[in-house]
């Protein structure tokens, strides 16, 4: 039991001080207002992902000339959006091209905007991006826990094992609150109040026990006339429990998670619609095809040194400054004059390895056969998690997200071949969505640690490798700074991306100002 | 504690039989394909809400003919879009012209779709009325509770409720399970296993005591640079507590009913879209602004009288059958020659008052300022509850409701006139949105008890009424069927009123299928 004193800690009496502080508001992002503009300075930026893009063009904002060099014949980077057409070729791969029915779409790397990421939704605003909602959370989404026990092997409901555990737990809290066993700080008050929420939380019987709850599903529906409706009859704990249900990859922490919290936004017609926004504003700023190899500094100032990859030339160009917004495991095999703090850097910041297939179908049996709109299912399988789509409800066919997975899962299907992964996909999906197999049209699979550009899918850094490298690229390495996800806590999202733009940005033009105040 | 034979019937272990019957999959709707055609027999179909509409779509099919008599000069009913212009006089109220901008509208009735009401869903599938994603949850809209105690009287974001709530709880039980006294049912494996799911339900530290976490949002964000962000404080449980935040009208009850789960649906434009799509299908079958005063039994056969709205004029209409879906408040003044006990079940079946005002903005503060798409606040004022739009998300201006309440509140709000009505909507809704004052456009409000051809928002069945006078609406009285929400337990649904479409359209044509067969 809690002692009083262990009571107060826990619940926060001790630290009276900091109430409320949690009631600040998180303020809303601003256009960029940079004051004075800046005329003559050249900045190269290096890699016209998010962070690349959105240098450029608060840089722009503010008079520099800035020139991106950007190795693919496209912007984006990791904000990438497959259609009919698309082409990639991993390292060490064969080539792929994107088969799907025209006006599907699978976005290959970022594919949902937390509500909370105010830059993000900022730039969006600014740029005229439309949202529409990205559904995270379904109900009706499975669970499939592969494995024994009698609630394995089969798809069950997410609705039955949210609205079970809650009533169980509740039940067997409510039992020892009753008994006012929790601690002398509650008055009896108190034990009612929180029970009166656990019987409601739970969905408790007034004598406090879970018995089943209409939360969960009927077992007959209700209709008209006489069709009242049949409650189902919920699982049992211990059948969960030696199921092995309570598996992190089947349980909800993703959802209730701060950045997947519902709701979610998207843009209706691909994440590449947010890039491509930037793109409109930076006509002529783009080097597209150019591959750089080598990135010098010439004290003062900055050459690069890149392959055009349309004609295969050695070229190079120089600036003032240059903004490396490349992913790190791209810029370790790059000569350059780093500082050994940020070529360390580069060498040893882990990413993650992840990859994503999206399958195609013929119809929409999800939605028609299983009333599952957007959300996603879970599995212990390989895939991990099956996502369906937000967007083009009851259309005509679509893509779903057949795996997405990460470290060891990503590194086995990474290393197979297209059509083994896709095999894979459909093999484990189908145990959940026996339609597969009828309804398939084709795939799309990629590995993000064998896309030539990027090599990982985002900074993994763990503390002690944020203690021992991260400083290193937050500020610049002479005329150099960095940027990206990797330079940001908001690792993986775009949104960190954006922030790193915002902070090189921040730095440079106050040098840079500085400077021009000093002459 | 439990006792060994409590927790085998609790959790379910003295049902084994049951288990899996969870997991009959509800069966998808399809199209209502009855056998053999009709001609010749002339259905009156009284009233053209969406029992209506839906039993003269299905009965057109099979040949019968049919007539809708709409008192109104628009069909939809309780599935009612308020634009620019529309006009609306209360009974014993003053007449209202909406004044939105254009573009804007605000279901004053059904606004969202669950995803689990297969016929709701199936008629906009072969309707083509498309459906995006209607937003119920978000984690980012706030809990407001007036009162005493160091939470009331200010918003908090649900996030917080809901992680220091499921925090304090895991760790409670956690607390208590540890010490294994749940019950000798569960073996230290089983016991181990609940505990690491409430430490990930909870967030819980190694210790297993909640602290804070990640999930209810940051204090300082997270951010480019040296932005790590730092963890909020949460709340204390005996604040919450003593605050009152248990009130049953903050919790999250609502989205855990089986009808609100997410994700719920909407049709992108206005709710009116399913009305008007069944219309497209009934040209020439709606009399509109037939205002009916007389059900009469012709023996056999049906003959109602009604007044042309247009022309003042009475006029009179006769059918082989009626299906008379027309609410019962407004059943029980008319003329008829009902059994008694159908007329006893429109004298008695009780409906619930209930009220919405869909207030516009001259901009979506809530978005811009709170970054709140969608979802609803939630508090104990008469307000009862803020719902934001998820339709043109970042669009400029913006319909939120208000209010949308129910009982006690909504009489009282429904007593007030048009000016009262906004200026305490705007007042009470001011304290959870200060931006409210100054951003505020224009207002239109209804109580559906006041609405003439409604008196009420759905029926509101008591088991009691339920026993005594349900069944009498569920069979013909003669030659007359009744269809609508009330005659099935989806009440306040559209898929009520749509199953009990179906329904009477089966019983019809199975009876005249019969005497056809007999002659």
């Amino acid at each position: 039991m809690l002692t009083r004193r262990d009571f107060l800690e826990r619940s926060g009496l001790g630290s009276l001080g900091l109430m409320g502080l949690g009631m600040i508001p998180e303020a809303p992002a601003n256009a960029f207002a940079l004051e004075r503009t800046v005329t003559g300075k050249k900045v190269l930026i290096l890699g016209g992902g998010l962070a690349g893009l959105c240098s450029a063009y608060e840089l722009g904002k503010l008079g520099y000339q800035c020139t991106i060099l950007e190795a693919r014949p496209r912007v984006g980077g990791r904000v990438w959006t497959v259609r009919k057409g698309t082409t990639e070729t991993e390292i060490g791969g064969t080539a792929q091209t994107c088969q799907y029915d025209q006006g599907l779409f699978f976005n290959a790397g970022a594919g949902r905007i937390p509500h909370t990421h105010a830059l993000t939704l900022h730039y969006c605003r600014e740029l005229g991006v439309k949202l529409v909602p990205f559904l995270n959370v379904n109900e009706s989404a499975y669970l499939y826990m592969e494995g024994s026990g009698p609630l394995a092997n089969r798809a069950i409901r997410q609705r039955e094992f949210h609205n079970d555990l809650r009533g169980f737990t509740a039940e067997l809290l409510a039992k020892v609150a009753n008994q006012q066993s929790l601690d002398s700080a509650m008055t009896k008050d108190d034990v009612e109040q929180l029970i009166g929420f656990l019987r409601m939380e739970g969905d408790l019987s007034p004598d406090l026990l879970y018995k089943t709850t209409e939360r969960r599903g009927f077992k007959t529906p209700q209709g008209a006339g006489d069709k009242p409706g049949e409650f189902s009859d919920a699982h049992r704990l211990l059948d969960y429990i030696r199921s092995g249900i309570f598996h992190p990859s089947l349980s909800n922490y993703g959802e209730y998670t701060l950045y997947q919290q519902p709701p979610m936004l998207q843009p209706p017609g691909g994440m590449d619609e947010i890039p491509k926004a930037f793109e409109k504003h930076l006509t002529g700023k783009i080097l597209y095809g150019a591959e750089i190899s080598e990135i010098r500094k010439t004290q003062p100032g900055v050459r690069v040194v890149y392959t055009d990859k349309k004609t295969g030339a050695k070229k190079e160009l120089t600036g003032d400054y240059a903004i490396c917004a490349i992913p790190l495991p791209v810029l370790r095999k790059m000569q350059s004059d780093f500082s050994p703090a940020v070529q360390r850097a580069a060498d040893f910041v882990p990413y993650v390895n992840t990859g994503k297939i999206g399958l195609s179908f013929k119809r929409r049996f999800w939605e028609e056969d299983d009333y599952i709109y957007g959300g996603l299912s879970k599995t212990n399988m390989d895939i991990n998690q099956i996502i369906y789509p937000s967007q083009d409800i009851m259309g005509k066919g679509g893509v779903l997200w057949g795996y997405y997975n990460f470290n060891e899962k990503a590194v086995k299907l990474g290393n197979m071949s297209l059509k083994e992964r896709e095999a894979l996909a459909l093999e484990q999906g189908g145990k959940i969505h026996p339609q597969y197999k009828q309804e398939f049209a084709s795939s799309f699979s990629l590995a993000w640690q064998k896309i030539q550009y990027n090599q990982g899918g985002w900074a993994n850094w763990s503390t002690e490798a944020r203690n021992r490298h991260y400083k290193a690229l937050t500020q610049p390495d002479d005329d150099i700074y960095f940027a990206g996800e990797h330079v940001s806590y908001l690792t993986a999202w775009m949104a960190g991306a954006l922030e790193s733009a915002r902070m090189v940005v921040g730095q440079l033009h106050k040098r840079v100002s500085q400077t021009a105040s000093k002459q």
